[in-house]
């Protein structure tokens, strides 16, 4: 068992050591998902698989030629999944009610040839498979796909399983090499990894070569009657010559849908930051698959595009994705930290896309380098995405407010696929904090701990289990307490991740070897035999971190173990430009601070600065440019104190919404 | 006579004193109107009026809906302008001669109800009139209606000028408020500022009329049917709902050509940059032409738009324009240095439109603020637009090269509107040294005195003649020697531009009174008839300029006077980054060092900077940020000197084509 949507059963979360992860949980489960189903009810969503017309079919889209309704199947699949994962944790019969009748539902709207999809069955049931390059219906597909599986190992029923093998049946008939075949892929990836998990459950050869398919397939210049298929379909369809969906930069720009070039042949990460994220997850995932074919140039392209996106194409906060137009990445090293500074996206399912690729990578190459990744987008990028009471949401995440767009969340959104997706993930959370395999043979168990929190790991083998808890309070304590049972039945070897921005780590008891091998400190079975209690201690100190200089944003951030700060109004009521004109200090001393759960929701761990604030001088003419001798000096502020919150915990108290993470660096 | 235009008659560059604008004119009369002739005769571009069908009309737009022939009738109109300029001053049997046969072209090209346009007689002659929004017809008219204009002037026939008033006759018929007549205006403005100085020519009130009608009508949400015109005339073609010119950010987005609103109304500058300046120079001369009208909201707009370009969208050059869409301007603040930072067009033309539109507003309000950007775009975004050799040309200035756009001209472009609009610039750039009025009753001449060079002013007053003749070595030295003769029968004031930049100066013989206001200081009859000859010196030394911190652009300039200068690889041929690693420290100090001729063209002064070099630590992993602690110091570099050069005279040596203007502020 690989995947985090499937080991997550063997982890839980004690109730008797509540952590970061366990709080948000509790609030998913107490308040998001009743509150998601309804929205999901008010807005026609819930019902939507009963095939009526919906007054608001009728709308004209926002973004052509996308409906707006066009995503339903995928946001009630999203809560759909989510759902299961936190029924398996405990039960609730109002949820469980739901999930049953939306099961229904969706059972009852397959349509006898297998195809299940709300807007090509109820508005145009004659554009089926007409354009894949813009409407969602693989995307939806894939994300039903995810559902069922969920659904049937929650429910050991295959009531949902069942209409969307058939479906798969239909798709593997309509899709691939064979001449009569569509040449096609979707304009969204997901199906892609969708598949692979559905293969895995069901060993299903098409499952498999249908995904290998659309990958493979993927930006073929002459892939369909000796032409790119989205020109070929566009052609077919009658589109204009001239008609580009405003997202796209022009006409035929398909790196936009990662589809201008065979994967193995794109040097860069480019486009909507979501799709090359799902993409290049199920790349990640056939590649460990098919680990006796030759991928070595998928490996490669997997290595190229995750160094250029991380190095020089991803925020402070782990956020991805710069430019609004497209949703996606923008040229190397433009990272502006704002809409009114020339972009920020980062939206939060795009980092919850690259969470889902770096737990795919360490899976066929175990580097902490990927997990770091993974934790930073957790705790910033993604989990900045839910009001502590888990009832608003953002889909942009930027680094900073501005009059237009303020910091803050809102209830819901026309295209809501962050919401839900944010519900699914902290469903499976316990997924993401450790792999492991174990042979019942050879009695053997490895664990790699990824991410630490307070939680239990449970590995049945053969009749032996063994469990590894681990007790802390991370993000907000770098102390660590293991305890490991079992491990005298079965030989049991742990790596532990140590974070790169660690500035040092101790383990306890002593360790006779300290070798890191690709940030992961290995304890040997025998050593765990002798020390089946031990201590990991990893000093969280706050630091100063900057972006790349080619970013052009001289800034400097707060950073503390793996959390990123900002700025906000709320605690520095004197802000009136957004912190724009704000210089700091780095060589301030800073100081921490606990800090109640309120309406935070959690108790936290605040910084302040002192004595370290000036502002720059701005209201001088500078027009276009001004002599560095006529430049107004610094002024000091009126402030003496700057007050810092985790990112995350950002816009839940209130306040005008300014708000800045990354702060103009004194010199 | 208030137009440059007209004004540059009454300046002689003596070729006793030579000077950077006499050395540059000489360049465009020895060369460059000969090469363009040559490359408007290659191109099929001279013989376009004989309306035979040349093989490009066949050719698929570059940029739909544009054909690539749609400028032709400008690029030779521009020429003509320029041709006539220059033949004022220097006879030349080839190039009248061709002014002759052209000028018959033109006349046999015009249809008999007076229309006159290539494209629209040959090529499509059912469309005339029927995408005022995307096809250049309009502009076209009105750079025809230059060429008339300094045709006319020069020839003292109206060859050209019959036809024009004939075809301005059909469009006054065709576009005015009436019912019957179509409420459009062009997409790309220049015939209103053609017709303002028609009128001056004609006194025909429906020159005026017709200029006022395009310029109060732009914008008008309810213009045609109580809707937009680009809206009704789109649906009048057929032009299908999803159809946008790639140039557009969307349907409807008309602040692409400052047609989103009344011009009154318009808040900040947007969309292209060359079409805003060409509009503003004439709402600038509208206001000017009826002075006894209350043209209030369009001062005020006028002043706005300033200084929302100036104070916010303009580079270090004067350049404006950072974004290569739509070829014009972004957010506020966002002026990245070149293309791989983000973008960075301050494309050729826009520099000469914010000459152009400078000196509008100096006839209504003489202010130096205007001056001084006149000047400086003069010498650098308006003057790196041409090679020392008058034959290679630039399209778009980025401050900053990279491996995708070098630092390096061209012979020519499919869109040639900047060659030849640097020709015509430099024919009457005599207009924009001085501005003058004179009154012959009374005697009297006001002379202001906007930039310096060597060159001399004659006022006709009555039967006495005002010569006031300036010599100098401007821009590298700052000593100007003035002469004013006739000044004893005629009561002459005079004012002289003191830089915003001018450090200090001193004016000898002493003067009573030295204040200053907006920018010119006031030398009064009595004073100048005891002081004929005079002397004004500003000391020109290089300082370091920076742009405004909200840039985000942490950098640093070497200006000179009105000079900026830029790095070059030609003088530092250590590099291999485009100077983007590089630091300089702006307390290093800066060496001048005069620089013969050879390639460039202009004896200059090289500036060079001593043991302040140094690099960024770019190349250790910062992904995606890392702590300040671990940043990789400055590395010393191995180059002990940086050799900076005008930016205007970038480009004339050969190299990779690595430049840089703004450096990396070391601090």
């Amino acid at each position: 068992m690989s995947y985090p949507q499937l080991t997550f059963v063997n982890t839980i979360f004690p109730s008797s050591s509540p952590s970061f992860i366990s709080r948000r949980r509790e609030v998913v489960y107490a308040n998001t998902l009743l509150y998601q189903l309804n929205v999901l009810k008010e807005t026609g969503r819930y019902d939507a698989f009963k095939l009526k017309w919906h007054k608001s079919y009728s709308d004209k889209p926002n973004v052509w030629p996308v409906p707006n309704h066009l995503f339903w199947d995928s946001d009630v699949a999203k809560w759909l999944e989510g759902a299961c994962y936190f029924l398996n944790w405990k039960e609730n019969t109002e949820i469980d009610g739901a999930v049953k009748e939306l099961v229904g539902m969706i059972r009852e709207a397959q349509q006898s040839d297998g195809y299940l999809n709300i807007h090509f069955t109820v508005v145009e049931p004659a554009k089926r498979f007409t354009n894949l390059r813009d409407l969602h219906e693989l995307y939806n597909a894939g994300h039903l796909i995810e559902a069922a599986l969920a659904h049937e190992r929650h429910y050991k029923n295959d009531l949902l399983m069942e209409p969307l093998v058939k479906y798969v049946d239909l798709l593997y008939e309509t899709f691939g090499p064979k001449p009569a075949q569509k040449h096609g892929y979707p304009g969204h990836p997901e199906i892609e990894l969708a598949l692979l998990r559905l293969y895995e459950r069901t060993a299903n050869p098409k499952h498999l070569a249908l995904a290998r398919f659309f990958i493979t397939e993927r930006g073929n210049p002459k892939g369909q009657y000796g032409r790119h298929y989205y020109d070929v379909e566009a052609e077919a369809r009658g589109e204009g010559e001239h008609q580009v969906p405003a997202y796209m930069e022009s006409k035929g720009a398909y790196w936009y849908q990662q589809a201008h070039k065979p994967i193995t042949e794109q040097e860069t990460i480019e486009g909507h930051s979501v799709r090359a994220m799902y993409l290049l997850t199920a790349v990640a995932d056939l590649v460990r698959v098919e680990e006796k074919t030759d991928h070595r140039s998928y490996r490669t392209a997997l290595e190229r595009l995750w160094s250029n996106m991380v190095d020089k194409k991803m925020y402070l906060t782990g956020g991805i994705g710069a430019m609004e137009q497209w949703e996606g990445f923008g040229l190397d090293y433009f990272l502006p930290s704002g809409s009114d500074e020339g972009g920020c996206y980062a939206e939060t399912c795009a980092g919850i896309g690259v969470m889902m690729l770096a737990e795919r990578l360490l899976q066929i190459d175990l580097d902490g380098k990927f997990a770091d990744i993974m934790e930073l987008c957790f705790y910033n990028a993604v989990m900045t995405g839910m009001s502590a009471k888990g009832t608003q949401f953002t889909y942009v995440n930027q680094l900073a407010s501005s009059d237009k767009n303020l910091s803050q969340r809102a209830k819901w959104f026309t295209c809501a696929c962050c919401p839900p997706n944010v519900t699914r993930l902290l469903g499976y959370i316990g997924g993401y904090l450790w792999s492991f395999d174990s042979d019942e043979e050879k009695k053997s168990v490895h664990v790699n701990v990824h991410m630490y929190s307070s939680a239990q790991l449970s590995i049945l083998v053969g009749k032996e289990t063994v469990e590894l808890e681990q007790k802390s309070n991370w993000p907000w304590d770098g102390k660590i307490e293991f305890s490991l049972r079992g491990s005298s039945k079965v030989a049991t070897a742990i790596k532990l991740r140590i974070p790169a921005w660690a500035e040092g780590w101790e383990i306890s008891p002593e360790l006779p070897s300290k070798h890191i091998e690709k940030g992961y400190l290995s304890l040997s079975g025998e050593w765990l035999k002798q020390n089946p209690k031990f201590e990991l201690n990893i000093p969280l100190k706050p630091r100063f971190v900057s972006p790349h200089p080619y970013t052009n944003q001289d800034i400097i951030a707060l950073a503390r173990g793996p959390l990123i700060y900002c700025l906000e109004d709320f605690d520095n009521s004197w802000v009136d430009d957004h912190f724009k004109s704000l210089l700091l200090d780095p060589a301030a001393v800073v100081e921490e601070k606990e800090a109640a759960a309120d309406e935070v929701g959690e108790p936290y761990i605040g910084l302040t600065v002192r004595n370290a604030v000036s502002f720059i001088g701005v209201n001088n003419v500078h027009a276009p440019h001004v002599s560095l001798k006529s430049t107004t000096p610094e002024k000091p502020s009126g402030a003496d104190e700057l007050h810092f919150i985790p990112y995350a915990l950002r816009d839940n108290r209130g306040g005008k919404g300014h708000m800045r993470v990354g702060i103009r660096r004194k010199r």
